[in-house]
């Protein structure tokens, strides 16, 4: 099986680098909207074209993994080229996601392809795991918690900030909060009390430091729900320490059985990630090779995760599968 | 739907249970090998039949759960009642899983039937995230931890030895050995370092302690591979505080990503279980909606938890599955 990638960026490496984790898979070409001769993918000799080239191509993979981003591209992007051939999309607008399937069914089904969008780790095995958990126990509650890890929005929101050279920001989750869901309780937790948030901020030669923190912990939608901590570092102190992209997070559900409701349970979920593009590119890889069965079924139309059967994302077959992983 | 339980012992007492929290879900009826009159259930009213007057009833449910042991009576069962109506069961002797998968899919097959063997949560939700996670990181080890849970077979293998009256043992994973494969270390782990084995006695009055000991440290198979702990505890005190049937576990997967394999991801879904026998039941009953979807589509033959979209175990369309759920 053959994939070519739409975009070399974090995400479009990461895939680059998944397939070579793939025997049976093979990367044939990358995709760009920028001039190709400014792309240099780490695989020598890999061919890079211009995505409006595209058309020419596409007797020479089989699904295109489309490594853009959620707020303008995908919406634009994955139609667009599910008319052409069998795509897969992280998309993770959670609110849009409808209207992006719709979209994307239409194109799809129109057009004879299969395609799966909102793939990764949230939406995607965060999702699955909050469908299995709730099938499993329907009375319960269940908690999502991100974190340890960067959030590139708030990241972007501090060094908007004037006076801010650079910055990263990290999303914690609060031990205490996890503890007490994992105790069964069923806490009901604000926002403050689930997740806290730590900056690390290089300032301008001659910044206002006391400002920009104020600032920071004032910001609406970002800041000011959390309780929030800022570090003024060098520059040398933020790339030696903080120039990694690492990730993770949280599903728990707690939840009762019972005639009377007398048993309790406590289903977990969590992932500690030290690069959230290469672990969401493993996820791609792996439900691109579901999309290729799906496909080669002569199945058609937009699928999500939750329509995937857990055995079409590994090279094993069935037999294989039972005998060994059951 | 409807489901009818075949086998009234702890498990089919689960799935009497978990069908009242599933408001699409009733429960028909129970088929048992023993005297009808002998077996009451608790719901009020819920008839009782002699297995033997299955044909009689077939249009009344429509998927028997098997809730039978895998020793010797599902081997046996399944393949049987599969010929007759959809059928799940938990099978889980998982050496002998590929041959019941056989004979279980040809009788399915050739009657028109849906089946789904080996479900439940070690085979079931265990086995899926391996899958999963195998799927997502294909460089990484993969582990998997019991306990701390009630050993039905190790606590029977207490019972057998002379001047024990009763007794209960649990299994239970070594902090050190799940923080070690936490870090990621991929370390190699003795079945001595995984998990000790704790035993709580009933002996009977005048019985040889010391012997009773040895004799139980010694057993091979069972807990000579062990570090085993025996307490001898009163029968007041085994009721008091060991009549429960907790168990549960962990799968941990740690496996390496990047062009050079640079980053490192740890993978973990783990359940702490008030009631094993209640908790395999809620997960058989959503997957018995999954089969009687998967026959209503037309489908046949035999089916593990791999093949089934998770999509299929959920109340919801799919609508509303991408809205509130991705």
């Amino acid at each position: 099986m053959r994939i070519a990638i739409l975009g070399y960026g974090n995400l479009g490496h990461g895939v680059e680098c998944a397939v070579r984790q793939n025997e049976d898979i093979t990367l044939s070409m990358i995709f760009t909207r920028r001039d190709p001769a400014s792309v240099s993918p780490v695989t020598k000799g890999l061919p890079v074209y211009d995505v409006r080239d595209i058309e020419s191509h596409l007797s020479e993979f089989d699904v295109l993994i489309i490594c853009s981003g959620s707020a303008t591209d995908l919406p634009e992007q994955t139609p667009k080229y599910a008319k052409l051939t069998h795509v897969v999309d992280s998309f993770d607008t959670h609110a849009r996601i409808p209207e992006h399937f719709d979209a994307v069914d239409r194109a799809a089904r129109s057009s004879g392809h299969v395609a799966l969008i909102s793939c990764g780790w949230d939406p995607g095995m965060f999702s699955l795991n909050r469908l299995y958990a709730n099938s499993i126990l329907p009375e319960g509650q269940t908690y999502t918690f991100w974190g340890r890890g960067v959030s590139q929005g708030h990241s972007d929101a501090i060094r908007r900030i004037p006076g801010v050279r650079d910055g990263k920001q990290y999303t914690i989750p609060v031990e205490s909060a996890l503890d007490a869901v994992r105790s069964g309780s069923n806490p009901e937790l604000t926002t403050r009390q689930k997740h806290t948030r730590e900056c690390f901020v290089v300032p301008e030669v001659g910044a206002d430091l006391a400002l920009i923190e104020k600032t920071i912990k004032e910001m609406p939608n970002y800041f000011s729900d959390y309780d929030t901590t800022v570090h003024f570092i060098t520059e040398e102190e933020l790339k030696a320490h903080h120039s990694g992209m690492p990730h993770g997070g949280f599903v728990i559900r707690t939840g009762r059985t019972g005639f009377d409701k007398e048993h309790s349970h406590v289903i977990e979920y969590n992932l500690k990630l030290d690069s959230n593009p290469e672990f969401t590119a493993g996820v791609l890889v792996a439900f691109a090779r579901a999309v290729w069965r799906c496909a080669s079924e002569g199945q058609r139309g937009c699928k999500t995760v939750f329509d995937i059967p857990p055995a079409y994302l590994s090279p094993l077959d069935g037999a294989e599968l039972r005998k060994n992983w059951l």
